[in-house]
C-alpha cells in the first residue's frame, strides 16, 4: 500500500462530466488499496471569472482623493478566489461517495495549511497534516482545496496562480507520500510545445533543475514554486493526463533528480514566452552605479528585470542598457523610468514589447562545449536577429522579434535533434 | 451614534451594479456615525447554480448496492453552497474600501458562527462576537457571509434557504445593535401579494406573531426562524427595498412586537402557498391511535404534516382522514403510506396537488368575532368550495382548489377592506 497524492487541474474538472471522470481515476488508486489525497483547482474558467469581478469593483474610483485604486484589496481576493476550489472540492467528494468510497473535502484552513501573510501569493510555512492523517488512516479520501491556506491573520491566503500545484507536492511532503501525481491536460512535458513542432517528443523523464527552468521560462505545465519544493524534498512528480482513455498506457513524465541516463543528452527541451517586452535607455551616462540605479528604480516600481544587457561605447563615456520586463509592466515601468530621468541622466528610452524569448535547457550543456554555437548557426541560417542574450549554467536564453518565434523554435528542437528519442 | 445590522438579499447583489449600489447604501450608514454589520446573501442565481451541480452529482448510481443515493452529502452541500456568500461578502468589502471606508469580510468560521451538526438546515447555538466587537470598534465595516456558520466537527454549516435572514438577526441579537434593517426587492410587508391585487398595501407596521403567520404561510419575504429569533430577542426589524431611488422615502414595514395601533386592525394579511398537496385515506377504521399510527408513518418518512380533518362515519366503523404534506413530499408521503396500508388497515388513498392553502392573519382575530363567518361568506359568493380548514389564534387558513387561488385571495383582501389604510 502506498500513500498518493494526485493533482487535478482546472481542465481536468472543468465540468461535471470531467469530475466524474477524475472521480473514476481516484477510485482506481482507492480501490487498489493507496491511501489518496486528491489536490483540486477551480473549475477552468471561475477563477477568470471571479477575477474579473474582483478588478472590476478594484477599479472603481468613487469620491475623494483618498478613494485612489492601488489601496491593498488582497485579503478580499483571496477570500473571493479561493471559493472555486472549495466547489471543486465539495463536488469531488460527493462523486467519491456516489462510487461507495469514503471521502470528505479540506479547505485550507481546515488542514490547516499555514501560509505568510502575502496575500495573493502567499508561501506556505507548515502544513498541520494530523487531522488529514487521522482522517485517511480511517479510510477517508482526502480531498483538498488547492491554491489556498490560512494566514497568520486567520484569514484566507492563495498560493498565485497555478498555486494548486504547490499545494499537491507540499502536502505530498508532509504526509510522506510516495508519489504526487500532476494530472493535466497535456500528457507529459514536451520536448518544445507541439502546437508549434509536430515531432516534439514526450520526456520520459526530466531533471528537477530542467523542469524549473523550463517552467520559468514559459513551460505553463507545472508552478516553479512546485517544482522547487519537489526538489528541495526529493519528491518526484509525474505529470500525465486525466484525458487518456480507460485502459491506455499513460506514463507522463516523471520530474526527478537527474540520473545518468539523462546526462547524456544535452538539450533537453525548447521554452518560449512571449510575455516579455524590452527597454532600452539610450546613452546612459557611463559612471559606476547607473546601472544599480536602473534597477533600483525598477525595484522599487515593483518590477521584475529579467535578461540585462549593456552596450558601452567609451568614446562617448554613455551606453546603451536594454534590459527586458514583464509585458504587462511595461507602462509601469516606462513611467518609473521617465521620472527620474533628469536624476539618473540619459537620452530617451525605446521600448518594444513584440519580442519572444526563446530557451534551451539541459543538464548536459553543464559538461558539453559548443552548444551555444549550435544555437546561434542554427538563428543565424533562418536569419534571425539575437536582440539579447542571457545564459545560466543548464539553459541559453534569446530575445528576438515576435514574428520569429515559431521558426526560431522549430530551428533550436530540430538542431539538437529533440525529435529523436 | 447607532449600532446596525444591513442585511442585502440575492436581488439587491445580483450583478457588480447592484453591489455598487449597496455599498452606497452602507456608506450612509457609515458617514452618519454609525456603527455597521452588514449580512449578504450570495448573488442572486448563484446558489441554485451550485445547487444544479450539488444535485447532477448526488444523482448519480454508480457501480454496485453500497453506492445508493441518499447517503450524506449535507455537510459536502454546505461546503458548496456557502462559497456564493464568501464570494459577495468579499466583493462588498472591496467596494467599501473602494469608497474610501474601512471594511473587511467575515466568514461564518472566522467569526465564529457556531451552529448544530445539521448539514444543510443548521440552527445558530452561539455567536463568539469578540473578534467582531474588536474589528468594528476599530472603524471596520463588517462585511459577514449570510447563511452559514462552522459546526462542531470544524466544517462549514449553512442555515437552510432564506438563511442569511437568520445569520442578520442572529448577528444583531448578539451584537446588540439597535437596528436591523432587511433589505430586499420590495419595499415592505404587504396586506398580501401585489400581483395578484392591484390595491394590496404596504403595512407601516406588523407585529412579530403575525409576520410568523405569514411567513409560514407562504409570505417568502422573511425566513420564518428569523422572525422568531427577533421575536424573542425584542429586536425589531424594519424590511425595506434596496432599489429606491437615491434620496426616496423609503419607510418600508417595521416588524415588531404588537402595540395598541395594530389591535385595531382584525386582520393584517392575506397569505397564499401553492406547494401544498392534499391526501386522503379512505375508510381508515375508526379505532383510538389510527391517526396517531399515519402521522408516525408520515414522521419516519421525514414527511411534514400540516392541515388535518377526519370525517367520521360513525354507521361504518370507518372515516376518511384528509391532510396536506409539501407537494415535493408528495411522492414519498404515498410510498410511505402503501407500504403500512395492510397494517394499519384503510380502503384507499387518493391525492391532489393541485390544491392552494389560502389564509388570513391578524393579531386582532383574538378579541374580534364573526371573522371566521366574512371568510367563509366571502368564499361562498364566488362559489369556492373549501377543502380542509385549519386554525390558529391569530389565523385561519382554508385548502382549495388551485384553480381559484387569485379569486380567494382577492375576495378576502376585500371582504377585510385591506385595501384601506
Amino acid at each position: 500500500m502506498a500513500r498518493i497524492v494526485m493533482k487535478f487541474g482546472g481542465t481536468s474538472v472543468a465540468d461535471l462530466d470531467r469530475i466524474r471522470r477524475v472521480a473514476d481515476l481516484v477510485e482506481g488508486e482507492a480501490r487498489a488499496g493507496h491511501e489518496v489525497a486528491v489536490v483540486v483547482s477551480a473549475m477552468s474558467g471561475e477563477t477568470n471569472r471571479l477575477v474579473a469581478f474582483v478588478d472590476a469593483l478594484d477599479g472603481d474610483l468613487v469620491g475623494g482623493d483618498n478613494k485612489t485604486r492601488g489601496d491593498a484589496i488582497d485579503d478580499e481576493y483571496d477570500a473571493i478566489v479561493s471559493s472555486g476550489e472549495q466547489v471543486t472540492s465539495g463536488l469531488l467528494a460527493i462523486a467519491l461517495r456516489r462510487r461507495g468510497l469514503k471521502a470528505r473535502s479540506w479547505l485550507g484552513w481546515q488542514i490547516p495549511l499555514k501560509t505568510d501573510m502575502a496575500h495573493g501569493k502567499a508561501r506556505i510555512e507548515a502544513i498541520d497534516n494530523e487531522l488529514l492523517d487521522t482522517s485517511m488512516s480511517s479510510g477517508n479520501i482526502a480531498v483538498v482545496a488547492g491554491f489556498q491556506g490560512i494566514a497568520a491573520d486567520g484569514r484566507i491566503s492563495t498560493l498565485g496562480r497555478g498555486g494548486s500545484d504547490t499545494s499537491a507536492v507540499a502536502l505530498a511532503v508532509a504526509l510522506k507520500a510516495d508519489r504526487c501525481d500532476i494530472y493535466t491536460d497535456v500528457d507529459g512535458i514536451y520536448t518544445t510545445d507541439p502546437r508549434i513542432v509536430l515531432e516534439a517528443r514526450r520526456l520520459k523523464r526530466i531533471a528537477f533543475e530542467e523542469m524549473l527552468e523550463l517552467a520559468s521560462l514559459g513551460a505553463k505545465v507545472l508552478q516553479v514554486r512546485s517544482v522547487e519544493l519537489a526538489m528541495n524534498n526529493n519528491l518526484p512528480i509525474r505529470v500525465l493526463t486525466s484525458f487518456a482513455e480507460d485502459g491506455a498506457d499513460n506514463p507522463g513524465t516523471l520530474v526527478c533528480h537527474e540520473d545518468e541516463t539523462m546526462e547524456e543528452r544535452v538539450v533537453s527541451g525548447v521554452a518560449y514566452s512571449r510575455d516579455e517586452a524590452q527597454i532600452t535607455i539610450l546613452r546612459l551616462a557611463d559612471k559606476p552605479g547607473m546601472v544599480a540605479k536602473i534597477c533600483k528604480t525598477m525595484s522599487d516600481a515593483n518590477v521584475i528585470v529579467d535578461m540585462i544587457v549593456q552596450s558601452i561605447s567609451k568614446a562617448e563615456s554613455a551606453a546603451n542598457l536594454t534590459f527586458t520586463v514583464g509585458k504587462r509592466d511595461l507602462d509601469k515601468a516606462l513611467a518609473a523610468l521617465e521620472a527620474v530621468k533628469d536624476e539618473i541622466g540619459f537620452e530617451g528610452i525605446t521600448s518594444d514589447s513584440n519580442v519572444t524569448k526563446v530557451s534551451i535547457v539541459g543538464i548536459g550543456m553543464r559538461s558539453h562545449t559548443g552548444v551555444a554555437q549550435t544555437m546561434f548557426e542554427a538563428l543565424a541560417e533562418r536569419g534571425i536577429n539575437v536582440e539579447v542574450i542571457a545564459t545560466s549554467e543548464i539553459k541559453i536564453s534569446v530575445l528576438i522579434n515576435a514574428e520569429y518565434t515559431e521558426l526560431a523554435v522549430r530551428a533550436l528542437h530540430s538542431a539538437f535533434e529533440l525529435e529523436v528519442a
